[in-house]
Formats: structure tokens, C-alpha cells, sequence
């Protein structure tokens, strides 16, 4: 019996496809502190009006720049997996603050209200919650707070807006650890710490697709905490194991120049089926 | 002044839709002759219905695993090159004799005639052949032809087909030099001369869009025989440099095992736009 594959179709349909065709390059976002030499990526989930949950993100890293979707790589499996609590599975829309990643730590902090990024930002953002079923915005981190908050105040007084929950980046765990010198383990505990706080307020917010799992996260990851990006998420033909747990992109390079310019595409080891050679 | 960005829309329309919710995996597609492992890759190029040409190759390479979008590498370069003497920019369309990288050398022929292999590549010539627009048909390599042969035979008795023009496929310098022992200069003046063979019949049965130019092909490539992709050829936000004529995905390992697993993308240097490191 044959599978039938779902895939992610795009961008054929309007705003989508103006917004695709007019992205700001880098004369917008200076390329000393994001990485426009790997295109941008815009976005991951339902274009098609059926979500209920906008996620948004910061930037996309090399899972993202071979997948040219976001949020696809352990970053976007923890937030599969918090939405999962909550009976979300596929009524989700995600974009980002940045359309490029981000290049040095610092970067990301001096662009995030730069006018013609927050313009081109806001238009997706326009089209996304003006006017559809979304209730909620999932903001992953300081700057997607920050970038919400000045889409808000472009809506004309008194306009309604979707209810925000604000809850820590996925990756705060390892990017605190590497800038404190603090245990992952004492990282880890307070984001999932954050995120058992905000739970309640996000499962209230959001109609449930399916089953709902409220649960609070332990102070580690628990197997289930992360869950794979569903199929339909990715464009047609991408390999299973793009969405899977186990990483495959990694930058590559004996030196900066070669690092910035190198993302090395590795099948895992589960995902080689192939007979032995 | 904005820059206005051209992509492939994909496969949101029928019939196509349903062909990648349906392509064959690895049941059809053995694993030991097939890197299934990096997913299928369906086309490039006009599925709206405006394409003339239908350019047949073989299989995806690296370029094509990362793009997701076939001859997009050096040889569909050339091939792009032999579209422009013709007056044919865009009005094309590209599909394989298969969704999948051949692996290993003599894999390829064994499996050209597999009735399910066969079915589903029947299925997109009818989808692109049957009541278009197409006039001729390019077949690169003595598979292809054989492949376009075997859609030929499943037409009703008088049916219609588009004129074959059926050329070496644009790899075949490296490919023969490299089982013969003979120099590459004297495959790659066999591969020219045969191309210039066919190149007034091609002409002769393609209407172009543009300006046409039939000079011959010299005894070894030329500066601009070979001509980049178009961007309206691939995907949304892909960057500039998958399309041009620098290589930039190679695969590495130093074993077979890892070597199968992985594909080093790099940035080719001059891309690498950034300020210094």
C-alpha cells in the first residue's frame, strides 16, 4: 500500500508569495552580524489560516538554512514539544524575529527594532494575526518579546490583539550555561522551570486540537519533552530524519572564514538504512 | 529600490500535489542502488503549463540533494547553457529517470525498466506530455532515452508524441574519460560534437522565447557555455550562489559509510561576501 506524504506547500498563495518575493537583503540586515550569505528562512507550520498559535522565534541556525524552514532543529523540538502539552499539534504558524541568523552573540540584541527589519517583521506578523483565528503569541526569548510588543503598537488604538505568553528562549539552558559558567543542569531546571509557569496561561488561551498534557516538565528533559516536527512542516521530498531528535547539520571549519562558510549535511547514524558497505 | 525576488511556487497544484504525496520509497527503490536516504527529487523548472521543452536526465546529485531541485549542479549548467543557444530561458521543464541518486556505477542501468519505477516517472511525463505545450523532448544520456521510449510505448496506438531529440547526457566527459582511460579533452570534443549535432533539430522543433544562437559548440567548453540557474527555478530564499556555476556541496568521508552519510555545503569564495574574520 503506498504512503501519502504531506508537505508543506509554500508560499504560492497571497500575502505569501509578495512577501517572499520582497524580502529585505543585506543592504537591511548587515551581514558582520547576520549570516545573509545562507538566504532567508520565513517561516514553519499553517499559511493556510488554520492556525490558532503563533510562535515567534529569533533566528534560524543550520538545521534551518539546509531545511529553509525554522524552528526545525532541538530548539524547534522543545517547542514541539510544549505545544504538544497543550493540545497543539499542527494548528501552529512560527516565524522569527530575524530572517538570517544571527552572526556573534551581541548581534541579535543591537538589530531587533532596526525600522526596515521591523517592517518587513510586521508585515508577516500583519498577515498572520490580522484578522484570523490565532489567539495566542508564543514568544521564545527577550527579543521576540521585545519584537511582539512593537508590532502591537503599530495596530491602531484599541485594535484587539492576540494574548501574549512570554516564556524563555529553548535554548536559554545552553546559551546561560556558556555565559555564566552555571551548571547546564542548574540552566535547564530554570527554563523548564519557566515554562511549567506559563503553561496554565498558554493552555487557557489556546483551543486544543487534540489531547492535552498539562503535566509540568520535571528539572530535565524528560523523553518526551521534545517531539519531532511533523512531516507536513517541510517541503516535499525532504528526508524523514531532517525532523528528526538526532542532529545532522553542524558548521564545519578549521578557521572563522571557513566556519561561517561551511554547514556539514550528516544522515545520523539511526537513519542509515542502507546495507552495509 | 526593493528587489523583487523570483521562486518556485512547488507542488500546491494537481496533478502535482498528489505525485509528491505519492512518490515510491525505498519498497521500489532499493537501498543498496539508490541513496534514498536523501528523499526524492521531483523537477525544476514551469509547472503552470508554459513549458516547450521537456529535458529528461538521469539522477540527483549533491547540488540537487541540498536544493531539492534537479540539474541544478554543473551538468544541469550545461544543460542550461544548451537551452540558451535554443532561445529557451525559462519555458522548460526538468524531471528525472529517477527520484533518487544512483549509487554506484552500473546501479543505474539495472533499474531503468522496474515496472513501479517506471509507473510513477510515467506519471509526471503524462502530467507534463499529454495536452501541453511541449513540442520536444531532450534526453540526456542513452537511460533517459531509453526511459522516454518506454512512456512512448504506454500511448494509445497514433497518439501524439513529442519530437525526440535524444543527445549524450552532459556528464559523459567525465564519466567516459574516467572508464576508458582516454583524456578528458577528447571526451568532452565527443560530448560538444554531438550536441552540435542535434542542435539544429532541437531547434527546429522548440519555439524560442528569445534570441537564438546556433554557433557551434568549440572542441572544449567555452566562457559562457555553461549558464547559471534561474532564480525563479528554485525554492523561496534560496541563496544566490546554489544557482551559480562555482560548485558548493560536495560529499566527504573517510570511509564509504561516512562518505554516503555526508554532504560538506560550502559557501564558494566568491560568496563569501561577509566582512573579514
Amino acid at each position: 500500500m503506498a504512503v501519502v506524504h504531506q508537505s508543506c506547500a509554500g508560499y504560492a498563495a497571497e500575502p505569501f508569495a509578495s512577501l517572499v518575493a520582497a524580502y529585505p537583503g543585506d543592504d537591511v540586515y548587515p551581514s558582520a552580524d547576520f549570516r545573509t550569505e545562507w538566504g532567508p528562512i520565513f517561516h514553519r507550520g499553517r499559511l493556510d489560516g488554520s492556525a490558532r498559535l503563533l510562535v515567534l522565534g529569533q533566528d534560524p541556525a543550520t538545521h534551518e538554512a539546509i531545511s529553509r524552514r525554522i524552528l526545525v532543529g532541538e530548539a524547534g523540538q522543545r517547542v514541539q514539544g510544549l505545544l504538544a502539552k497543550v493540545g497543539v499539534d499542527t494548528a501552529y504558524v512560527m516565524v522569527n524575529v530575524y530572517l538570517y541568523s544571527v552572526f556573534g552573540q551581541s548581534a541579535g540584541n543591537r538589530h531587533v527594532k532596526d525600522d526596515a527589519i521591523a517592517a518587513y517583521r510586521n508585515r508577516w506578523l500583519d498577515a498572520l494575526l490580522v484578522g484570523t483565528g490565532v489567539t495566542a503569541v508564543l514568544t521564545l526569548g527577550d527579543l521576540a518579546a521585545t519584537a511582539y510588543g512593537l508590532w502591537v503598537r503599530t495596530l491602531p488604538a484599541g485594535a484587539p490583539s492576540p494574548h501574549l505568553v512570554a516564556v524563555r528562549h529553548p535554548t536559554y539552558p545552553e546559551g546561560s550555561a556558556r555565559a555564566t559558567g552555571k551548571p547546564l543542569s542548574e540552566t535547564t531546571a530554570a527554563l523548564l522551570a519557566d515554562w511549567n509557569e506559563h503553561l496554565p496561561d498558554l493552555a487557557a488561551h489556546v483551543a486544543p486540537e487534540g489531547p492535552t498534557d498539562l503535566t509540568p516538565y520535571a528539572a530535565t528533559w524528560g523523553p518526551t519533552d521534545l517531539a519531532p516536527i511533523p512531516e507536513g512542516d517541510l517541503p516535499a521530498g525532504a528526508p524523514a530524519w531532517w525532523r528528526g531528535v538526532d542532529a545532522w547539520a553542524v558548521r564545519d571549519g578549521a578557521d572563522a572564514q571557513t566556519k561561517r562558510a561551511t554547514i556539514d549535511v550528516v544522515v545520523p547514524e539511526g537513519a542509515r538504512t542502507w546495507p552495509a558497505l
